[in-house]
């Protein structure tokens, strides 16, 4: 049963982010001479920004990425939005997928405006993961998945193996996509939200295999997650499990903020997520990952400068929203680590790669 | 006529790096309510490489860069080849073009190589120039142009008004392809070839508006472009549509040498290739162009490390083949200078967009 991340936990919390996943899951419909079981596993997930003039920034941090539209997002460039995000399968045959939501967003008449006739060129940043080997080599996302993946964006989050996760995998259990959010209470960026929203596909490991538990889980997770301590025999199956480690994987992400930052601080923003990375996956951002983080700063939350000679004040020479945007990267850090737990222990087993609920059952309550 | 860049001064001089074209260019097929005249004028170029083990790296300075798979080739990263690189037409619709790209080349099996049944990933990074306005906004390159120009590909590299060049505009001229070539007889670099090959889009001038000539052009460019002085009429009409210039554009392009540089050198010389920029188009690199070099090196002329104790001795902590490197990347800015003003000097007018040979015609012999 596919989970549905509740308000008050998930990017679209962030006033003009929607999500909208399409995957293909089938192990059927494999193609002649591929090995048996290994049909389709792989999907597309889009993040809609609707707000009109968000800023938009990447930072990549793995050694393998494949991406889409990313040198644009350089903070010293001219264009500084996106209208659209793509995590999608299928290794670099995917980023094929943001053909179809360049032409779902034309058709929308959504993209920068280029003439006073109404034409547009819709920003459509995008990111892989390698998933090629879960499902059957040929039978991965083309442009339909993205604009199938575009028609279906909504408020609700789908999370676990769904979208551009539906064929990941995360160190030898399944991976998938999570999300998460924060509202921020006191404080500089008090009243600013901060989410994330990822593909957690990756090399490493998100489960301690000494543990059977996210890497460093705190009290708080174990209350968040309904996790329990799990049982020996459990931890040795996932112990022995992570012997069998895959090779060529992936993280990618997006970070969405109402706070109004400019074009690099909003790249800083997309810096502080790959924290969050480290936190959730050893080994992360290895040389056969393409860890790419996206952040979006829709700028419904105004920025107040500090007051002059407050103990805030920024002096002349230093970015003046650096009190804000300290906030907003600790938090970007936070939900991001929160995303990728969640990914796998949504997540549920697809073309035979186990998922967590069932090598750790006594660990889910 | 379409003219073909001779041996000894084009790419291809390279081996292993062959160019095929594919546009469609016909004022007829325009789309309902379009202007009149506006139909196709756009298309792809595809740069083959087929040297094994090529390596490729990339530099965007342009403030406004359409691009694909363009993060992969940081040199600190694991992928440092390339199968194919796509110039393209379509703005960052025409990324779609490299989609096609990846299909010709898996069905020829060229790519990386994934598992032992034969699975390839292509890498086809690309770069596009802003073109829509030429032809009617719906007619763009797509995955069958990139096709039709994988299946295209020849030594014989076609300038002008073809491929990713068919709708291109330089200032207020016809813009296009441009190759040229050279092979070093002497010093460090001794037997290496050093060839690039532009679609010249940009937003500034090509063409001296005052001179009615290439900016700086020596005695040497009025033998080897067969150019004589043009009369002044003719400088007088360059210099009024001179006043009418475009606003968003772009100058994308591929250095090819067969000096075996490692990632972070071959990087350096697609960052020398913008030099050659610099010197061909006023303004250069503006907010608005979207410009990129990629750069490959194929490996076939090893680089000899200097003698330790001779006058060219590196030391230990500096990059050995420096010597090399200086006078690849010398050629590299000087090639791509040429590329680019042989690619406004072999233009034909398409749309409307007046060619050089058309407005100053007593310049050409």
């Amino acid at each position: 049963m596919t989970l549905i991340a509740p308000p008050g936990n998930r990017i679209t919390d962030v006033a003009g982010i929607e999500v909208g996943h399409h995957h293909r899951v089938d192990p059927d419909a494999r193609v002649a001479g591929d090995e048996p079981g290994r049909g389709w596993a792989t999907g597309a997930t889009v993040v809609r920004i609707s707000a009109p003039g968000a800023v938009c920034a990447v930072d990549v941090r793995g050694g393998g990425p494949g991406t889409r539209e990313t040198d644009l997002l350089d903070p010293v460039n001219t264009v500084q939005t996106a209208h659209a995000i793509v995590l999608t399968g299928g290794s670099a045959y995917g980023l094929a997928a943001a053909d179809g939501v360049m032409t779902g967003l034309e058709r929308a008449g959504a993209g920068l405006s280029m003439d006073d006739r109404g034409h547009v060129v819709p920003i459509v940043p995008a990111a892989v993961i390698f998933d090629l080997p879960v499902g059957a080599w040929e039978n991965r996302p083309d442009a339909d998945f993205g604009l199938a993946a575009l028609a279906a964006v909504t408020p609700d989050v789908a999370v676990g193996s769904v979208g551009g996760g539906a064929g990941a995998r995360a160190g030898p259990l399944k991976g998938g996509v999570g999300t998460a959010s924060v509202w921020l209470e006191s404080g500089p960026a008090a009243g600013v939200t901060v989410g994330a929203l990822v593909v957690a596909n990756p090399v490493g490991e998100v489960i301690d295999p000494t543990t059977g538990l996210p890497w460093g889980a705190t009290d708080d997770d174990m209350v968040r997650y309904r996790l329990g301590t799990p049982v020996a025999d459990e931890i040795a199956h996932l112990t022995a499990l992570s012997a069998k480690q895959t090779v060529l994987n992936t993280t990618i992400g997006v970070i969405a903020t109402d706070a109004e930052l400019d074009p690099a601080s909003t790249r800083r923003v997309a810096m502080a997520g790959h924290d969050g990375l480290a936190r959730a996956i050893t080994p992360a951002h290895s040389p056969l990952d393409g860890d790419t983080i996206f952040a979006v700063s829709t700028g419904a939350v105004p920025v107040q400068s500090p007051v002059p000679g407050s103990p805030l004040a920024v002096p002349r020479g230093m970015n003046p929203d650096v009190a804000v945007l300290a906030e907003v990267c600790r938090a970007a850090a936070g939900v991001v680590r929160d995303a990728i737990v969640q990914a796998v222990l949504a997540a549920e087993s697809v073309a035979g790669v186990p998922a967590y609920r069932d090598v750790l059952p006594s660990a889910v309550h």
